[in-house]
């Protein structure tokens, strides 16, 4: 059975990701990521789907001392969805290249053929570690930078949501039985989303436009 | 004053590549990881060397728990120098990519230009993540990837030792003092190098073919 890991935020899309690669055939490990961030609820949603979805996932725990990020740094402010131009203050300095380092290690030492991840457009609008060159740049570093890329069965990371918006996103989850009402999006990680941060604002906007409601709503 | 990271293993390569870059007058912040290697014992080498060099150091700890490395899996043998063809078993699936990842992050969140590696020619003849082409990618996924990179001032992965033996790295660091008597290469990391894995046996040769004796032999 080939054999993949999927990045496994907690988040709408990455479950997504992860229903995808099951629906490909592939028998998938989750990675989970402890990197302090602020929405630390969205490891415990992480679990959940994983074993929701019967997958295996480890969680593994980074510091990231050195901040940089609204995500890391509870004293900087969230900035809205609508009150920024350019790249959003919760860009975490490298992450998904982090995140994609440790996938890549995992994949290598068992032998599996992909790495999954659940970006998509409408975060490479802002983050530049979602855009396809970077995905292509991370491509090439396997296939010149790793035992198996140098040799004949090098590891592919797959982007499959890369070029659906929010709610192309979750109509397509919704077909592959993504049980959304597991899924935690919001960035400040209080007791209830807070309604107002980007990714509560995109992920309403996503559930509007599908013409779904949002089954995680309390 | 220019500011940059630099990946301090405890080894003698990385030590001259941290005096090097203080010598072009870089403030050098030193990044030193807890990776589960056997030969835990370079992490005090490298703390040592950072204090000697009066630089600011931190110590990274992650786990690699899927292992696939002599140097994180005391069950398999550290094959010895003359005894492999190809990638030795010493190779850690994805190491250096990850190691650089962090220090990436490090640099962005602090806005430092560039990031200090001691990999070296004699390194390549083996592990991937030493090569020219490794580090050409690693740079081509700092500029599609990062903030810094897709703005206008990026961060540098500097591999000076690159193109140089064990010999010459030798004749440089004495140049430029280096303490060379502080430095670790034993993979097996017991209470004396055990001067028959790679790590010795290189380090062995290149103060011989340098002509001088190496101030860490006990």
């Amino acid at each position: 059975m080939k054999s993949s890991i999927v990045l496994l935020s907690g988040g709408l899309d990455s479950a997504t990701a992860l229903y995808l690669a099951l629906s490909e055939g592939y028998q998938c490990r989750c990675l989970i990521f402890d990197y302090g961030q602020r929405h630390r609820r969205e490891i415990e949603a992480a679990k959940k789907i994983a074993r929701k979805a019967k997958c295996a996932y480890s969680i593994v725990k980074i510091a990231l001392p050195w901040g940089g990020s609204s995500l890391l740094d509870k004293k900087l402010a969230l900035k809205p969805a609508s009150g920024y131009q350019g790249i959003p203050n919760t860009y975490v300095p490298a992450r998904n290249i982090i995140l994609l380092s440790f996938a890549l290690s995992y994949a290598e030492a068992i032998g599996a053929k992909a790495i999954f991840i659940g970006a998509h457009a409408q975060d490479y609008s802002g983050y530049p570690d979602c855009r396809p060159e970077f995905f292509r740049s991370f491509g090439k570093v396997i296939t010149t930078g790793t035992k198996a890329g140098v040799g004949k069965r090098s590891i592919a990371v797959r982007v499959p949501l890369q070029n659906k918006n929010k709610s192309q996103i979750i109509k397509l989850g919704n077909k592959l039985g993504v049980p959304f009402e597991l899924t935690w999006s919001c960035y400040k990680g209080g007791g209830k989303p807070c309604g107002k941060c980007d990714s509560c604002y995109y992920r309403a906007k996503g559930f509007k436009e599908a013409g779904f409601s949002d089954p995680a709503k309390r």
